[in-house]
């Protein structure tokens, strides 16, 4: 954890601090924001109001951008038949290990007043529940494309995929979880190049901007590609504990899986040649890189970008006459705070008037992160003022909460500048806590080693130079490092000239990458 | 059908006519419109970019609606345990025959360069993939719910469900489909009643005003019920070949569901209560209503508010040096519309610019049945002007397409009324067609046998009056109607007193119903 100086005076709203039990921390965050929960179902969670109103933002800003870019959503089979599933050799090695089988289609009594599977409904051919949906895309783009005209073909799909997960964590990993994919069919390799760094960047540029999650992005070492890809690429995240999360990823896939699903097109010389494909995704794993860049002992701090509500109205409700003017002149307020555009968009605005005390209301916000708090009570009204508290800033130096009264047409004339102010304050402290923590001038393995002995309480991220070994070079590099718990994230895209040996194979450096423990 | 004058110098662009083989026309409609096709997996669909647009204006529009009722989004997962579905003993009685039931959660080569379920990876429970949510959403309800403060509770996911059917039809009964499904929970019947006809009301409003398809909304006779539920209310509409299509459901579960899951909330007297809980949903199923609605021999005809593209620019390319003249005034021209607002959302306005012959490329939009065509060559760029087709009178006497002439600020002057009018247009055609092809004064169950005799090729709906029969006489009376390949659809909600005496029981009536063939 950055140092800060402590206020033993300030009584955080959470139980667990960040630094003490940071998975700890993370779970509660989750907790006592309402963001999802555990469903009984294994492996799979159920996302809450506030947890699913954050995907929806992220779904629509992420959205916008993939269409922009020209790309058609579809909506492909949840089931894929277990013989599609077998065509591409390296894509099979990679996910066949755990997934979800269904090999029935009707229950029946069991004659002891339960059910169970009829074996008379037995699938001749099972079928998988989609991991990725590559092989029945392919299948489908097989179908669509016969000439270069056709060329590019460039869909996307917002979906449910599952993956048995043996040890599951909300967010992060979860046997079923939502996402995004994008599957696009190119003429050439440099057309296809080009459209996986494009989705690369569309996801640097979102994660910095819309979720103010700074990221490196770069190219993914060769043992860690998508399976059956030439060239996958991924954006790496900071998390405060110093680990990595990978939070979205861009696969150049060549013509292999063109050529198991049968992609083939007349080019302009009138001769059979076979697209080149590319896939890119991110999934609601990104909410867990905003709980885990974002949050703080009281909570989640949500980027306004992002917040299903920006602003909250607590009127203080005291159950007499004085209610009606109270609640008049906080819906007055919304509706001139609706009014606003910030980031493009309409400033959005929640007047909580649901039973409760306002201290209670004013604490289950601040966990949930609501960037701008409204308090306002009677005289508050009368006086035309309200009581700000900005989430990223909510302690005074003397421990109380740092609520700013000011006359309300001050504050709807700020109003949206200081969403944009928190907006980019989230992403400066985050932007600098990670630069702070990325180690260079290491360039051996045992200072790899000792930099993350257990000593070392926050030891971030390591740039080191590197020879980019493969094959069997490769593997050795990744158990040394495994043995240390620790993975290759990424080369980074761009960064200056590189010199020195490689600390793994002892040959000259060619790129650099980083090295951290990793979700 | 509804007889116009044929004008046979008319070419229309689909090779199946609508009353030669309805059936064959609408595979052909959904086949040339590009809004799906056979996935390759047993009865699933690729939704291509055109249905899915669709989809997405109905999920955009239907979502603003169920927000505003106050309810929240969530997601749910995919799977259910078997145990779950067999607490509500009605609901699995309806739904336990033809379900996708897991058992393994992991692939194993077979020796023979194949894959099998690993025999070791069979789960203890099997897992349902949800055919609908009330028992894992009831059982969150359970967790969620503590006293008479937590209600209603109000719950909402877009999501796919799977209900395995032998014999499939696109977008209208298909193995997976997408859809919301709603769930509430109240302290009282009264509440829970209240919003089960809030939804109706929200999806016949829906339905009326936006697919521009008139329905009938009303309650299902106890037989059609949901299983498990105390009243089951749909919106029904009639398609072109006079058969019913149930078009969204809405229910109130009583107490039941609460029972089985444990929805029980403290009330004011602090005594424990159950809950009373509703569902209501629509699904892409929709989507099948709009083409039986509104299609006609040339294609899908798009009501505007559901359009993913309302006006389409084509301009007439020649690869010749006066095409960027042409182009810039037409990219002018669609930053002109796109500026316009039309029900209350900016103009959808698309500039086609794809490779192609504009003859094709106008055949294959009003295939798709966008609004308005717009076609632009050199010489009306260069005279300021537009030829405008409005999709909804495509033809003229001549049996030319009704191209017209016009300034291009007249248009523009002109779009958004012009869209208003072909929205309206749309379903005062339908609602004619409809209320022409209800037969009313048919009192005997020979006269309903006689009506709907094979001679009669347009029967519509008959609408009789009945003395709701419940138990064993409804049993016979839908197996009388069965006989005749009929169904009830329901009761509507509104209408004139009924007298005279049920044709079915002999007893005297009490509630009209209607009765057709259906989907």
């Amino acid at each position: 954890m950055t140092q800060k100086a402590q206020n033993t005076k300030i009584r955080h709203a959470l139980t667990v601090k960040r630094d003490e039990d940071f998975a700890q921390w993370y779970q509660q965050v989750i907790s006592e924001a309402e963001m999802a929960e555990e469903s009984g179902v294994r492996g799979c969670m159920v996302i809450k109001p506030w947890g699913y109103g954050i995907w929806e933002r992220i779904q629509k800003i992420m959205d916008a951008r993939i269409k922009d870019a020209g790309v058609d959503n579809c909506y492909f089979p949840l089931f894929i038949p277990l013989s599609y599933f077998s065509k591409e050799a390296d894509h099979v090695e990679g996910f066949a290990k755990e997934m979800a089988v269904v090999t029935h289609h009707r229950l029946i009594a069991d004659g002891k007043g339960g059910l169970v599977p009829d074996p008379e409904a037995k699938l001749e051919e099972p079928l998988i529940v989609r991991p990725t949906s590559e092989t029945v895309i392919g299948a489908a783009m097989a179908r669509w494309v016969q000439s270069w005209r056709d060329l590019p073909l460039m869909v996307n799909q917002w979906a449910n995929v599952v993956r048995w997960e043996m040890r599951t964590r909300m967010f992060l990993r979860t046997s079923e979880f939502l996402w995004q994919e994008g599957h696009t069919a190119h003429a050439d390799r440099d057309d296809a190049m080009s459209e996986t760094l494009r989705a690369l960047e569309m996801y640097r540029d979102f994660a910095e901007n819309v979720l103010a999650m700074p990221v490196i992005a770069g190219e993914k070492p060769e043992n860690e590609r998508f399976p059956g890809a030439v060239a996958t690429y991924s954006i790496e995240a900071m998390m405060q504990d110093g680990k990595a999360l990978q939070a979205g990823t861009s696969h150049y896939l060549g013509t292999g899986f063109a050529e198991a699903a049968g992609i083939r097109y007349q080019d302009k010389e009138g001769q059979q040649a076979l697209a080149h494909t590319t896939s890119w995704g991110v999934s609601t794993r990104m909410i867990g890189g905003v709980i885990m860049t974002h949050g703080d002992d009281d909570g989640l701090r949500v980027p306004p970008a992002i917040a299903p509500h920006q602003i909250i109205i607590l009127p203080m409700l005291r159950d007499d006459e004085g209610d009606a003017a109270l609640l008049a002149y906080c819906e007055e307020l919304r509706r001139d705070l609706a009014k606003l555009d910030v980031m493009r968009e309409p400033v959005r605005v929640l007047l909580d008037k649901r039973p409760g005390k306002a201290t209670q209301k004013r604490w289950a916000w601040v966990k949930k992160g609501a960037p701008i708090i409204l308090e306002i009570g009677g005289r508050d009204a009368a006086g035309g003022m309200v009581s700000a508290l900005r989430r990223d800033r909510i302690w005074r130096e003397d421990g109380k909460t740092n609520f700013a009264p000011m006359e309300r047409d001050a504050f709807i004339a700020a109003a949206t500048a200081e969403l944009e102010s928190i907006q980019a304050s989230l992403h400066a402290e985050a932007t600098v806590r990670r630069d702070a923590n990325i180690v260079r001038g290491i360039t051996t393995l045992d200072g790899l080693a000792q930099h993350f002995s257990d000593d070392a309480r926050y030891p971030g991220w390591v740039e080191m130079a590197w020879s980019r070994p493969t094959g069997a070079a490769l593997d050795k590099v990744v158990e040394q490092l495994k043995a240390l718990k620790l993975t290759i994230r990424n080369t980074p895209q761009h960064g200056p000239a590189i010199e020195g040996t490689c600390p793994f194979t002892g040959a000259p450096a060619v790129e650099r990458i980083y090295v951290a423990r990793a979700y």
